[in-house]
């Protein structure tokens, strides 16, 4: 229900830097948990670096009881050897809360910022400002950790407003 | 230690079809002891899908307790997307055997190749021939297992050179 708190976890997923932030949304209200930021260990095999994310990722929804959870589309970068890269990060960070048996909603970039923004073509810096403004009690929040919120943020309003059309029409 | 018989798992990862292949190294023999592919729900959310291959492949280890795993090098695909799926499909290969504990060796497809049929320009068809000379008891093949199989093939060969190179050094 949308009225009850629900905890989501947005993610942005890298390889070397795997942004997270929880937040609680209560009917259109909304609440900052944590946010923190993976980093596994560069020289480890690739194989160690996706278990590190999966095992910490996996931490963060058993830790904060996480009840649903979102994550980035991607661009394709011009770089194959980055994309490559970049799914299979997007494949350990989505398969923590898979295990945890979370339902993992999909956004794109644009979407995102239009959520937190207003506007699809916001840079980056204008969604942190947006994610402090909306969630005051965060404080301090680096890049990889304000683009994981801005995702949480884009979720627990597209999920009220899909429960919102769904009531309007019952 | 080279000579004790040890359980390798090759994988040829894909997002619809994953084929997976157990043989058992005992010094310069080899043994087939399974084959299969593991082929995700295709309408699932991608999590899901992921999962399903993580869950799929779990079990796979440890009902064959290997005890070394090892997957393909990927060529990054001219299709950007198709990279990223693959991208995704690998990590979720990858991290089944290292969350049972097991080593993921990673060769590239001109290495595999020339271990298996010792000419690095070899096709699909003289790959699956060899893995059949070489795994008799394997009997038909479909080509995703093959791939599986040629992986493992390649990982019993190069760990025992290692392991004699080792000896000779000693």
């Amino acid at each position: 229900m949308a009225n009850e708190p629900t905890r989501i976890l947005g993610l942005d997923p890298g390889l070397r830097r795997t942004g997270w932030g929880v937040v609680v949304a209560e009917g259109s209200r909304l609440r900052w948990i944590a946010h923190g930021v993976v980093t596994p260990p560069e020289t480890a095999p690739l194989s160690e670096r996706l278990l590190h994310l999966l095992d910490a990722l996996g931490a963060v929804c058993a830790d904060y009881a996480c009840d649903e959870a979102a994550v980035e589309e991607v661009f394709v970068n011009v770089n194959p050897s980055s994309t490559l890269k970049l799914g299979h990060a997007r494949a350990a960070v989505m398969l923590a809360p898979a295990r945890c048996g979370l339902s993992v909603a999909e956004y794109s970039p644009n979407l995102i910022k239009k959520a937190v923004v207003g506007a699809g073509h916001a840079d980056k810096s204008q969604i942190a400002f947006m994610v402090k403004r909306l969630l005051p009690a965060a404080g301090d929040v680096k890049a990889d950790a304000a683009d994981a919120l801005a995702v949480a943020i884009t979720h627990a309003q597209l999920r009220r407003m899909n429960h919102l059309a769904i009531r309007g029409t019952a």
